[in-house]
Order: C-alpha cells, then structure tokens, then sequence
C-alpha cells in the first residue's frame, strides 16, 4: 500500500510525463506544418499514431485511478491539479476504446475527403463521411453524458474545449449579440462613405520583416519562440518554446501581419504561464475560448485600434516608400473595412460572430439529431441569406468552407465567439486599469497591455475555471456588453454612423 | 495462450511503434540543434528524458521475451529481425536499471563539464567526471559480458556501435595500416611541392548555393530531406525524411562544401533503404562503421576526386567570379591538402586514420584499466609526439578535444577508421563495376556512384552484419589494401612522391 505522499508524488511525476509527451507530439504536429520534406506524410502519420497511442494508454491509465484515491493534495494549485487530472481520467475512460479508435480513424481520414469534396465544389463528396464522424461523436457525447458530464450530448462534446460552459449559457450571450450585430451590419454596408481597399503587392520579405516587428512590439519573446511560414497560421507550444507562424499573401499585407499578431497571443498566453506550472495541468491555456481571447484582444482591439494602425501605417509607409492610402485616418478605415463576404475566416469583428453563430446552431442541431447531414447544405444556405442577406453561390463559399467537423471539432466553433466576449470584457478592463495606454500603442509598444493581461490572466494558466479566470481579472460577470458597445462605438466612428 | 502466429505479429506491431517513437526522439534532436529557440534547454531535457523514459520501458518490456519465445519467423528478413530484436532485448535487459539510470545522468552531465574544461584549457575540472563515467562504462561492459555479449567489456560496448566486430580484428586492421600511413604522412609533409590554400572570403549565401549544388549532384532526395545550419554538421532521420546539416565559416568554403557532401552520404543511405523495411530494425544503417563508409565515400573518394572537383571548380569560379587559385589542377591539389595540424575533425584523408588509432588505443586501456583518468593526458601527448611528430601545445588541442568519451561513447572512435576501411573496399568495387565513373563525376553527377551503391549495400539496410553487407558488396574480404592502396597512389600523385 502506497502511502497518500507517495499517491500524489506518484501522480505528479506520471502526469510530468505526459505532458512532455503531449508537447513532443505538438512540437511533431509543428514541424509537420512547417519545415517537413514534403515526401514524409506517411511517415509522420506513423510517428502520429505511435506518440498518441502512448498517451492514450497514459491517460487511460489504471494506476491513475488508484493514485486519485490516496492523493491528498497540500495547496490550492495541488487541489485544482488533482480536479484536472481527474476530469481527464473520467473522460478518457468513459469512452470505450473501440469508440476511440474508430473516431481516430475517421477523423484522420475525414480531413483528406473534405478537402478533395471541397476542391470539386462536391458536398455529396464528403457528407457520407460528415455523417459517420457525426454517428460517431453523438456516440461519444451519450457516453459522456452516462458518466456524468454533463446532461446532454453537445455540452459534454463543448466540455473539451470549453469546460464549465453549457450551451444554454452560450446560447443566451449569443441570443443577446445577434439582433444587435445583424442591425450595425447592416447600417455599415449601407453607409455612403465606404473605407477603401489596400492597393499594391508587397513583397515576401518586406512582409516578415513588418511581422516581426508586429510582434515585437507586442512583446512576443524570441528567445522562446521563433516565426515561419504556414497554409494555416497557428500557434505551438508553451512554457520556454511557443513558435507562431504567419502566411503571405503579396496583394494583402494585413493577413500577415493581422495573422501574426493573433498568433503572438496565443503565444503570449503560453509564455506567461508561471513557469511552476510547467509541465502540469496548470501549465497552459485554460480553454479555447480564454485562448481566443488572448487572440484576438491582441489582434482586434490593440492591433486594429487608431492608436496601434497609426504607428503601423507610419512603419509601413517607411518600409515600402508610400501606400495607397493618403494618411494614418485612412490607413484606420482600411484596416477595419468591412465588406460582404461568404467566408468565416476572411471576415471582420462585427461579421466574424454572425458566422460563429449559425455553425453553433447547425452543429447543436446536427448532435442532437434534430437536422441530418442530408438537410445541412440546404440549412446552411438558408440561414446564411436570413443573417447575410445573400445566397451562397458555391459549396466552398458554403458549407465545405471550414475543416473543423470533417476532423470530429464538434462544440469547438462557439470558443471563437467566447473569446471575443472575454476579449471585449478584458479590453474594457484594461482600458480603466491602463488609461494612457493608447500613448504607447501609438508607438508601436504593447506591452503595457501584455502586462497587465499577464498579471490578470495569462500567468494563472489552468487554475481557475474559464469563465472564473475572466471575471477574476474584469471584476464584473461577463456579458457581450463591452464587446457590443465597443463594436458600435468603434464602427460608428469609422463609418460616420 | 497466444499462437506462434500471434506472437510474431505482436512483436512486430510492438517494434513498429518503437521504432516510430524512437524517430520521433531523434526528430526532437534535429530541432534541438537547428530551430529551437535558445531559450527551450530545460524544457527540451525534460521532453527528451520523457521519451527516453518511453523508449526504455519498451525495450526492456517482458512481453518482448515472451514472444520472442513462441515467435517462428517465416523469412530470412523475419529472422533477422527476431534476431536484432533479441539482441537489444538481451542487451537492454542485461544493465541493471539503477546503473543504466546513473549512465544517463552521469553523461548528461559529463558534456556540459567537457565544454567548460575545455573552454578553460583545464582537464583537471573534466577528468573527476570522466573517471566516474569511465567506471559506469567499465560495470556495462562487465554486465554484458556477464551476459554472453562478448568475452571482454570493451568488446561488449564496441557491439553498441559496430556489432560482430572485436578489437582484435580492428587492432589488426590498425596494425597493418599505421606504418604506411605514418610514412606516407612525413613523405608528405617533407615533399617540396605543396599545394597553396585558397585565399578569400565566400558569402554565407554563396556556400549555402553552393552545398545545395553538391547535394543535388550526389543525389540527395529533397523531396524527402532539407538542409539546415548547425554547429556541428549532422544528419538525422531515415525511410520519407532525412535532414542534414552544415556549418558556414566564411574564410573556408571547404567545411560547408565537404560537411554537406558528407552528410548527404549518411543520409542517402538511411534514405536508400528498402522502403519494406520501415519501421522495423532493418530500416537503418546496419552499423557506425558502415554509416561512416557511406559519408567517407562521398566525401573523399568521390567528392575529393579530380574529377568532381574539376566540376566543383568551375561552378565555385562562376558563382564568384573567380578563385585565388589558377586552374582546377591546383584546385584540386588544394582541395587535398596535407598540413600538420592537432585536430581530428580538421584532419585530411591520410592523418584522419592515425588520429583514431591513437584513441583507440587510449580508449581500451581505460576500460581495461591499464590506464588510468590521471595519467591519460600524459599517455595522449607521449603516443601524438610519437605518430605525429609535435608535442601537443595546449588540453583543447589534445585530450579535451573530442566530446566522445564526456558523453559515454566508449567504443565509438574505431567506427571511423573502419568506415574508412570500407570505403577503400567499396571504391575499388565501385570503380571496377562503373569505369568511366569520372566522366559523370566531371560533369558534377555523382548518381552513378549512388545507384552502385544503393544497389550493392545501401538498400538492404540491417539485413546483413556489417563486415558481411561489405564483402557482399565487393565480392571479395575486408582489408584495409584498398584504401592504402588508394591514398598512396592519389597522394603521389599530388604531391609528386
């Protein structure tokens, strides 16, 4: 018989372990999208399966089990390790492995059939396949829900990427964001005086170097991190090794510099985590909405602010010779353009929410059987027209538009949305907390926001429950009102309204 | 009760996932020495001991010994597959787990006090930690030979590197190569003709352009490698991705030219090998001495011939618009060049060998004790005054100079020298099989050498013993001739003798 010391000392050790491990398969899923030989796919999915069968095995572990019994945590990081390790335990377990591997198989393959059927503009291609994952995930929700988390199949799919928040609750916030969204939408496209376009190409490297001095001003830390080039940009990474990337594109200089600072706060999330908490529970980002929100305060509310575009425009000017935009005012409107747009990942703050909240009522519809993956081309289409108010004209621009259900992400869509509530929670914080702040953004110096979001928020990494984690560092519950009213401020101003 | 068929397939899905896991270790190195962030170092020592952890627990699993008992192997690749599973099982299984814990910490220790000792010109600050390594080395050897790996302890960690091979039948080869190589050294040195070096400063771009040229014309596979810059040049990876490296030092276009060309041999092997033995131990380089006859050939043989370095010169005069020396005969006598010097890395074809056997010598007197930590320095300057002929000036020229011995790789040296060997013999072979060879190489086409190879040894990956794979190739036994043969000719021609 182990004594209750040795239980804990024993969890913690294993669960270092783990976390070692799942950061050596991140930092694989890094190369693969970065720097691999493009003849290695094979290999690497052989490498894939090999890591994650190992940690498969660790978190289904039984000895877990037993530690849990006897461990007596000593301190308040300790109890919410404990918690963590044991919700993990209880999920992993309540899945059968059949049900696991199948859905590993699926949805290792569901990636490939969703891109071919979205190249051939074929959704008849790839909603055969939709509808296994989606067999499969409902399956996997029930089992959840019979072990006890959560009281219905979605809330126990969303409790993976966002755990403590229900439907309902997201629900109700976006019921409240839409109608108001819907209406500034549409007041902005219909305004006289539209912003106008970027014009020009900007050359690869005149890019990066703007990208890096992006993200130096926010602060990113490049003695732990690093920036490449991706199809997709992402972040990886924690603790002393966080490596964003960002993508070029020669006509839109704003998708490599906007990409990367995104990216820079999710990185930064990851940096600032106590370093005591490496290689624990604790030791990254709580949930996808609270990283989202880091994402995008950094992007949206700093980085497309008046203050932040003017040192940016006054660098640009600098580093191509002249835009096409006359002065920084200008330069303010461009980058905050808004335009129709079929596209989620292409589109602005007031829009961006809009697409999150059809996906969030599709994919609850299409878990709780009350819509068929028959039915789900038709349904998207009808309601992009009610929230857009044009039709779809191809699959691509449609339906087959996004990766995240053909790889199993059901429940993962509204933590966009999450994060840009919290985001705009934050940033009204931040605003009371650092009034001056805008002195610095203007040259080009975020970092007194970093700061602060670092000592609010970033530093506690997993020990307080999301919505918990928010309201700690706001003081106030959080609703859609900060982000609502600085939308409507922000674009009032932009576009005379 | 599992069934013989049972066993057998488990043993092999088992090795396939260590095999996998054990890339992905290897994989983690790579980045460690080319893209991760400087400030990733503990981060990355707790990653790779994780997976070491992984790595350990699998080779030593008890199921392995079980169904190795009831596996019957259907054919020649199975059995020898059995029989390498085997040997790392009885070899893994035979050091006790606390001195196999103390061997990994004492070495991860021992290089960072090697690089301080020799960054101080101090060995008394490296040789205490040397000695305890030693120690560890000298109970692993006994416990092998305990269990039947080998009559003598250094034989037994010999087998890490070069399996089947003894010190006896290396110490012969030495015996008979030394003589000639000391007196081809000093007839060398003596002539009074030498060849001038190149004078001038090569741009990092230049070099990189360069060492991309070379690779190709070895006919490295880029779909399935990529070259980066590295401290010290190496390749890593096998089967869809192997990567090597090279290093730029501005005043001698050579390191990054000959480390390239030498890395695109080891790596043209791993890549060369029969794609059916992926993921098994038949899918690597058979052994050190094998691996090193591969980069050797490249590298010397055929790298340093007349011909290619004829090509060589005419692509480094046109992208430079000119070299500090006149034609490609002297170019190609500077290319080969013989100064004395105390460094084996630095070393040229004909002193590379003499330096090895001087450490091999040293190496089994430690292990056998005949030597002692305290005296090594005086017994390494005595045995360099001896075969080179100049005392040595200061401990980073001498005996702090290699990082071999602070990290545990007792054994190891000798694999060099052999490589050499095996070169020698497969050149000759080469040379017989493809005679106009030369007018290839002229031309800066070095593929006709790399199929020859590929067809004879590379391919076949572990499926043979090492010695075996090389007669098999040359149809004829090792001997050191060839290469004595070879140099003496070459450097009388060069150097007029």
């Amino acid at each position: 018989m182990i004594s209750e010391n040795a239980a804990m000392n024993e969890l913690l050790a294993f669960q270092r372990g783990t976390e070692a491990l799942s950061s050596i398969a991140e930092r694989l899923s890094w190369d693969q999208e970065t720097v691999m030989p493009r003849g290695a796919v094979e290999q690497r999915s052989e490498e894939m399966a090999a890591i994650e069968a190992v940690l498969h095995e660790r978190r289904t572990d039984p000895r877990i089990g037993e530690w849990l019994e006897l461990a007596v945590p000593q301190t308040e990081s300790e109890e919410r390790i404990v918690a963590l390790i044991a919700r993990d335990f209880g999920r992993a377990n309540a899945i059968p492995a059949e049900l696991a591997t199948e859905i590993a198989r699926q949805t290792s393959l569901g990636q490939g059939i969703w891109a071919a059927a979205r190249a051939n503009e074929a959704p008849q291609d790839f909603l055969p396949t939709l509808d296994q994952i989606l067999v499969l995930k409902q399956d996997q929700g029930h089992a959840l829900v019979r072990a006890g988390f959560g009281s219905d199949p979605y809330d126990a799919l969303l409790d993976d990427y966002e755990p403590g928040t229900t439907q309902a609750e997201i629900a109700a916030l976006f019921d409240a964001m839409r109608p108001r969204l819907v209406a500034l939408r549409e007041e902005i496209l219909g305004a006289p005086d539209q912003p106008e376009a970027l014009e020009g190409r900007f050359a690869q490297e005149t890019q990066m170097r703007l990208a890096r001095a992006c993200a130096t001003a926010f602060g990113y830390d490049w003695s732990r991190g690093r920036m490449d080039i991706a199809v997709h940009p992402f972040s990886s990474g924690r603790w002393q090794d966080s490596r964003i990337t960002t993508r070029i594109v020669e006509t839109d200089p704003f998708n490599c510099i906007y990409s990367t600072i995104h990216e820079v706060g999710h990185s930064s999330y990851e940096l600032g985590i106590d370093p005591d908490h490496a290689f624990t529970p604790l030791g990254r980002g709580v949930s996808m909405g609270v990283h989202e929100s880091q994402s995008r305060i950094y992007e949206n509310q700093l980085g497309r602010s008046r203050a932040f575009t003017g040192w940016l425009f006054a660098r640009m000017t600098d580093m191509t010779g002249g835009l096409s935009v006359p002065d920084a005012d200008a330069f303010y409107r461009t980058v905050n353009r808004v335009t129709p747009g079929f596209i989620r990942t292409e589109s602005d703050e007031v829009q961006y929410n809009l697409h999150i909240m059809m996906r969030f009522d599709l994919e609850r519809d299409l878990i709780s059987g009350r819509l068929s993956t028959d039915n789900l081309e038709e349904a998207w289409n009808t309601r992009f027209q009610r929230d857009f108010g044009v039709a779809v004209d191809r699959p691509s621009n449609g339906v087959l538009q996004d990766v995240h259900w053909s790889v199993g992400l059901f429940g993962y869509f509204p933590t966009y949305a999450l994060g840009n509530v919290y985001a705009g929670a934050l940033n009204a914080a931040l605003r009371t907390a650092v009034p001056d702040l805008d002195d610095s953004l203007q040259d080009g110096d975020a970092t007194p926001a970093t700061e602060w979001l670092r000592e609010k928020l970033q530093r506690h990494g997993g020990l307080y429950e999301p919505r918990d984690l928010v309201e700690r560092a706001t003081g106030r519950p959080v609703t859609p009102e900060p982000l609502l009213a600085y939308l409507e401020e922000k674009f009032a101003g932009i576009y005379g309204l």
